[in-house]
């Protein structure tokens, strides 16, 4: 019987308009200059009925949304997630990169709407089992400077539209999160320009395959 | 100040074809009769959030919904009915009379699909905050009678396809759960008449009632 060495599980956060999707880009090329078989995913999201879930997440509605029916939404779309997609590939030995996972719910359920750490933890070990993602990538950036780069998209959704207190509660609590598990955060100064903020990036990677080998 | 004497929370369990929807109907005539100020709801579901919720736990689909998924799911819908419409009637003195409740959750999701009494319990917990039925209605039938009436249904949901290994699980967790806590439960024979069905129900709302004045 051959063991297969699982695969790398990294993780991308950050609140809105840090540069997520253009880093993510660049995150792909750098594992694709190392030949590294990777799969990228999302969440939340990530598989058909966790996708729809999002959609019931992020839609702006009549309704008040109760903090605790959004934070069980937001693990029940990761329970199928890590299901589905995440421990498959990762057993099977493929990379996994996710855009944003459960250092977002600390930030937008627990920083952004006040829901308690020892909660959302509680579900974190419900639903993980003890997987964590081995890299976290933190792009961070003053929410003013972010908001309004966001600004610049189409229609905002119901987190987007969200007031700039709350944003600066989740900027806090994801900084409050890296400097708690240094060893797993890379925190990302992603105010300066693209070239500046893929060179840490670049960086960070490269010293974190060099220990994989 | 005044204040205002909670309304009573009833909810009314069983598997497939017991008679739950007639029953329901026999109910409100009961309550209305006594002319109690209720609501009718059910679970999951509820609210336009939780009925979104119950289309994605009900679909039939290709891919394989994880069990802790559709529990968290269960739950999220259940923490947005409590915020919006049970907690604000029963604390205004309405009462509720709701298809389907936890109990359905742990015959289904623990007894069916055997996730431990203990996570189920755990959520129980975070998403109702000590709140319990103060009555719970139990149609109870041998499966293989449920399922040949249900049968002559229309089309089946996700739950309905199940095997009839599956149901008798789900029985088994509910006559369970009645045992335990027999101050809540009543437990109706539902294999007679539909007249002697609901002789028995009238007597149990009718002891109930008596109690409440």
């Amino acid at each position: 019987m051959t063991t297969v060495k699982p695969g790398c599980f990294i993780t991308l956060e950050g609140t809105e308009g840090v540069g997520k999707s253009t880093n993510l880009r660049f995150i792909e090329s750098v594992l694709e200059q190392h030949q590294i078989d990777y799969q990228l995913t999302r969440e939340p999201g990530g598989t058909p009925l966790a996708e729809q879930v999002r959609e019931l997440l992020l839609a702006n509605r009549d309704e008040k949304v109760a903090d605790d029916a959004e934070l069980l939404l937001v693990f029940a779309a990761r329970a199928q997630h890590l299901d589905q997609v995440v421990r498959p590939a990762v057993d099977a030995g493929r990379w996994v990169l996710c855009d944003r996972f459960t250092d977002a719910t600390f930030a937008y359920q627990g920083g952004g709407r006040g829901l308690s750490r020892e909660l959302i933890s509680q579900l974190e070990t419900i639903v993980q089992r003890g997987l964590q993602p081995d890299l976290t990538i933190l792009l961070d950036l003053p929410v003013e400077i972010g908001l309004s780069r966001a600004s610049q998209r189409g229609e905002l959704d119901r987190f987007e539209n969200e007031k700039i207190e709350f944003f600066d509660r989740v900027r806090n609590a994801y900084l409050d999160r890296a400097g708690s598990d240094p060893k797993r955060f890379a925190i990302i100064d992603a105010s300066g320009t693209l070239e500046q903020v893929q060179e840490q990036i670049a960086q960070v990677l490269n010293t974190f395959l060099a220990k994989q080998r």
